[in-house]
């Protein structure tokens, strides 16, 4: 992605027992259904989540610039769980002390460089209701910059290396098609789907 | 949800070792990253994917018929890694030999009772990256309704129990909204991004 930086690989992927890992791990609900019947679900969970009660948030984001269209930015990291690099809004876990409206303007000034302003944030959402209980809001920022403006420094946590890409909103939908055909890489689905909902309202036909 | 099923409750969470679980498991991936340095992952995983490469496929769909508003289905239903009633386009597993176009009309006709036609599927996506290798692709459906119709059979599977909503896509982030906030619902977030996108194309102030 970068020139100093080499591309990562995988040595092993091996078993993890629960009692070994240290950030996730599995269980099995046993629930009654809604016939009265007894059943049983496979999860996998975070072991992280804290006071807010939610795991994560993402970071929406708008850059408006004085000669510049308005723009967002996506970060592009390399993800070990899928051996790619992933395309996504800046986002984080939400510390266990943190709001997740704080733990927004961190990550995003973490991630990205950038003081933002907090216009909202959504109601919390299942990120993938069939597998597991992880949970996220969405935050929306808006980042005011200045003619000549340099791109501020990032301030990465020890292992993290993200390159980040301002993309105008006009071409948002289109972009991410194009990465999504580029090797190893891979869009996240909550990006994706943010995007194609702007795309489908722009050129849908039905209303 | 219907008069005459009882609300599901959970009996036991427990943890669930890898050797005994059937649907997800745990890896622990040692890889190199891009400075050199040796590092570990936890991740979380489904052990279902078949010959298509990807996990799921979820449905997004237009009803359109001839003297109501143009209209999306989403199914509600309770999951129980949330111990929740989740509002979601149709989805599911893709089955071993099946491609991802037959898996989303298959699982359409299941979980709404209607034929579709396949407009477009959407490049692969990475649903939960930083915690899974979960991936889907989204499929757009259109369905042509006729004065009159009356609404068709579901086929589901022993111990689904899936209501279907139908909202005219003129209120459909509104709608999503209001289903946040009651009490043992939560919206997947793919869909609450597609249709935040929708909205955001449809109230911004950018361009």
């Amino acid at each position: 992605m970068s020139q100093k930086l080499q591309e990562p690989t995988i040595n092993k992927v091996s078993d993890l027992r629960i009692e070994d890992a240290k950030w996730i791990t599995l269980k099995k609900i046993d629930f009654m259904d809604q016939m009265g019947k007894e059943r049983t679900w496979e999860v996998a969970m975070r072991k992280t989540r804290g006071k807010a009660g939610v795991d994560a948030v993402a970071i929406g984001n708008v850059l408006l610039h004085p000669s510049k269209p308005p723009s967002t930015m996506i970060v592009i990291q390399y993800r070990p769980p899928l051996d790619s690099y992933t395309v996504e809004w800046p986002a984080g876990l939400i510390d266990a002390h943190e709001t997740a409206e704080q733990a927004a303007v961190r990550e995003f000034k973490e991630e990205t460089g950038y003081d933002c302003r907090l216009l909202s944030i959504s109601p919390v959402q299942s990120a993938d209701p069939g597998m597991s209980n992880a949970n996220m809001q969405m935050a929306m920022v808006e980042v005011q910059l200045e003619e000549g403006d340099a791109e501020p420094e990032q301030r990465l946590e020890d292992g993290e290396h993200i390159q980040r890409v301002v993309i105008p909103l006009s071409e948002f939908y289109e972009r991410l098609v194009e990465y999504s055909k580029q090797e190893r890489m891979i869009v996240a689905a909550k990006l994706f789907h943010f995007a194609h909902g702007m795309h489908f309202a722009q050129t849908q036909k039905y209303f």
